[in-house]
């Protein structure tokens, strides 16, 4: 039985319009691809499984991303996690490519995988140009895979490049195959707004990787579904985190960026996260516009950016379209079993719509 | 007629106990004093009024801060803001000074009568001790006050200081005399919470000036009051801000303390904020534990701390104190007349009430 | 007698070649005023003196700076310093109040009279505008001024602010006039460079308020000039602090500023700090290119800037240019004595520049 | 021939003596392994070579790291460079795998083999405790190495692990083993000092993997000796970097060693650089006091640290250290011929000896 969206069943999040997808992909150019590994089942086997797992890459525009970059910055809340690139994203305001997200232990294997794509792709890169520092960020899906297994290889992290698409897939698949959510299973959710703004019509949209919060803490449109719904059989023991991407083609710089960035936690909280101490919440934001190449001879760029005051626009698509992105994660992912017997569950979909309507939340 | 707090009319945020007073004061040795400033009405003559401002000061404990400073950090969501004292407060992880909270013109005014408050106290500091440098934050009370008419003076600020008590006043007084929440009357509000950890029983106030937001982004338990109770009169043009302080008799760093400060505007987006472009949304955060005598013969200082996994129950802490603070802050402030008839309405406590009873978030 | 300033007797930093007057007012539109408080001798008695101490401002440009701010930075190596104004520097990457330098003590009245310098010129903010918060640092000058007994007024600055000139003097003059620098009399000092890049003929201009460092560590050169001159004969309590000023009409974003601003302390390190405890070490970096009206409009910014890779010329010419300020605030202070008999001595520039020949660092 | 260090031909940086080995292993626990990759020679051929590159680890002390982490904080004056594992230093303030040094392309793997690593000796990590993200910097040796090749391998790491010593290699060794400094070879180097502060007699040490600037910029005590020596004959592309390692067994808080790490740059100044756009220059810092069981019951951690005002021996020591590191690198490395006949040439120890000489440096 295929899970609905939120919005499918009547949820909206504010009053901005989402995208026609209402996707991270409806800003022009945004693709995903998603490696879902899942084997094996029953008590964990270092090494053998069961694997819930995966790798999930996003691709911010069609071209040569590393002659191409993208205007970027992120934004830790909190930074028990790992954010390859780091430095680099905000020495420079920019990334050079791919984004991937994967489990902890496979960051580096993963960005292994990408620092070889784009050496395949750009044969004078670390040799009569620049080296490559990838940008790779993750959460722990120790409670369902074998993480200590290490199973994700380089060949995942290519397969997931080659399937990029705009048609993402929301809830148990690639990096989300193995993560939870306020202990109900999570993953991939994603949304998109439309905003009007005095600098014109502009898109953006956002991607979580979500696996963080207790099952107490669930707020769906401010209703605590989680307190009503009850605690859950097993509790894990990490505290996960969760990942938020956000992406526009609104012509804005690095520095904006970063106040786009700070916004996006504002959404997270709007579910009832507080952010625990073991919690990598981490934000990585870019904007398709202003891409120069940067190994031309031109040496003065032109940028074109909106002035702050009408930042407000897309603030508030950012937090409602990060709120949005959570909720479809819960919403998409189905009940998934992993290791050693440890269950994550789909969030109850008919109990959940019922106390929305309780709440008075749904028409 | 007395306006209540939210607690008194049955709302609740969150599961954890408040102290004794609900106040920031309930951390042992905090104290809050206000300088409340109301001259004149009609039309603005700048210089002449009409005068709708004032001072707050925040003193962490009873000794010499100068001598004994507390553990402390700040964050800046948004640092469309002033903090004087910024960059000490991060060097050395402490404050020494009291903190003062006022219109935005009036820093320098403040920190001028702070720096003196200071120095008298402490007759060798600046002469064979260090000099002084104070901390002070603001928000822009411009739309009731004639706020270029720069009417705090440093009497005022040293009269707020001996007027420091626990009993904290909320609502249109001190430095939140001409401050308007989601375009509703705010200002002044304060909240605390007693948490039980594994290092103990301890106990963490907030206290907020609360002058940002439009009508339509409010919410209170997660019911959009703000568009149900329909838009203002007449918009203020500028776009507020706010500063939380965080306080706590827990022993934790001035990392941890960060940690704290980080969280504070998750709590602040549960009230519906989005940050605006131009609103300073800052935190200030310290711990009364842990207080060393900085100009003592002692090489080496002791400090215990928490371990960080035990913070999440001061993050909880934090984010339900800080949005119910804010509410007090709606909650407590009456309907203020200010400059050229601008008017700032008190939040409409029946109507608003009754909202929350019909979504079913109050008995 | 006139002192020399480095360059006048042969002394050279770095290959780069400075602008025609060797000063930060070779930025077109960058101009320097002082106000310099000299009164009484002999012990301190508090509020009477003796005075040694002053303000100086940098005015950016000649237009009306608080609708056309300039792209700025900062960057505090280390934050024993007030920086009034550093947030809203870093969340809108720009500076609209003239820069005022002082005393610490003085901040808050020096930042009150530039508000007020700024609400003059401009009738509408605070009103139908944005509040306005100014941008202030200091230095501690304790060792020869009743710095508790707070001398600098807010006529002062408006002096300072009537007097801005491109023709900068430096040593014992304004914010310098008490300041020591390595236990020698330091003060004001400035310099420039002129870089070609690919992007253009570029000018970039530093001015420092040194006020920081112990005899012993003085370099110039490469020599090890103050422990060679020997020890001071008085010692001063107070660390000192340095803050440096870096402007360019290079076409640079708020990023990029911030990549210069962590270059000054680079050159200071040539002059042999190493940035003690209690010494605020700040930079403050602008560029006069890409200035747009920010109450226009135009609902879209079009900027121009320097690829990256391009700033290594600002960079070198950051790091020369700062040490040669630092050089000229030593050369041209005069021995000046103060509160309690303390004196600052100028450095010995006979001894100085035989100690440089000797180690083959001049003609 | 065996190159000997700075202070072997009489070269001394700073008035305070070194430790037993002058090396980061005189902190008590640490320890430093190296895999030297050295395969090959001639024209490049992409995956086959010419290798000339490696791997350095640092162990921070001889207990399990990952239960009982040190004390740590990190700075990128320049973050042209991957530091994996940085939002989790600044998080928590501490460091709890070894410190991988290798080339840039390489820092997956060698991330993945730290999990590894860490994983094998701690059975419970990512099972019923946390997740492991490791600490790996890096360096871009593309002048002399095929590095698009990819050379490093798991089992490199795992080699250096086993090889840790307290007998530091420097020079082209490791990490370093294709690394340029200022065009000569580069790579290795190490140096350390004793201080005697009120909180007693401490040791600080430090070690670098050096591989950036361009010759003309060198400076040895002061005397310009890249510019006196030349031109090199053929030009490197790449702009380098500089990874500086400061360790102490002092007792400094996260915070303290934040303010250490920012000094180590001041260090690097001496030697000429002006940190180049292309070069990633980053600082970690730790400390080996106040280690603590993280995984043990006691709910409260006391800790001892220093009073901030008695860093500046710290800080002298952190500067210092670090300026003899770097040039120890250039000392002990030979020239090395790399891919495409690229050759990075010994500095010639001779005629930078005779230059001192000439200037007074040296006896």
């Amino acid at each position: 039985l295929r899970r609905p969206r939120a919005r499918e069943v009547g949820i909206s999040f504010g009053v901005l319009p989402p995208g026609p997808r209402n996707m991270i992909s409806d800003v022009a150019g945004v693709r995903v691809g998603h490696t879902t590994l899942v084997r094996g089942s029953g008590p964990l086997k270092e090494g053998f499984g069961p694997v819930r797992t995966g790798v999930t890459v996003i691709v911010p525009h069609e071209g040569n991303l590393y002659r191409r970059p993208v205007k970027a910055s992120y934004f830790d809340l909190n930074g028990c996690g790992g954010l390859v690139g780091a430095l680099q994203i905000r020495e420079f305001g920019m990334i050079d490519t791919p984004i991937g997200l994967t489990n902890t232990m496979s960051m580096g294997v993963v960005a292994d995988a990408l620092v070889k794509h784009v050496l395949r792709a750009n044969p004078n890169a670390a040799k009569d140009q620049d080296a490559v520092i990838p940008v790779v960020s993750e959460c722990d899906d120790s409670f369902l895979n074998d993480s200590r297994g290490m199973h994700v290889l380089g060949e995942h992290v290519h397969a997931a490049l080659e399937r990029v698409t705009v048609a993402v897939e929301e809830g148990a698949v690639g990096a989300g195959t193995g993560m939870s959510c306020y202990e109900f299973k999570g993953g991939i959710g994603t949304s998109s707004r439309i905003v009007e703004t005095p600098a014109g019509r502009h898109t953006l949209g956002t991607l979580v990787l979500s696996n963080h919060g207790e099952r107490e803490e669930l707020v769906v449109l401010g209703v605590p579904v989680g307190r009503l719904l009850g605690p859950p059989t097993r509790r894990r023991r990490e505290q996960g985190s969760i990942v938020m991407v956000v992406a526009t083609d609104a012509p804005v710089s690095d520095r904006q960026l970063q106040r786009l960035a700070r916004r996006a936690p504002l959404g997270l909280a709007r579910t009832g996260a507080c952010s625990h101490s073991g919690s990598g919440d981490i934000v990585i934001a870019f904007s398709t516009a202003n891409v120069h190449d940067r190994m031309g001879d031109e040496p003065i760029q032109t940028d074109h950016f909106m002035r702050d005051r009408d930042l407000d626009h897309l603030f508030r698509a950012t937090v409602d379209s990060t709120e949005e992105s959570i909720v479809n994660s819960l919403f998409k992912a189905d009940t998934t079993e992993g290791r050693d017997g440890n269950v994550s569950h789909g969030l109850p979909l008919d109990e959940t719509i019922e106390l929305l309507k309780e709440h008075k939340c749904l028409g």
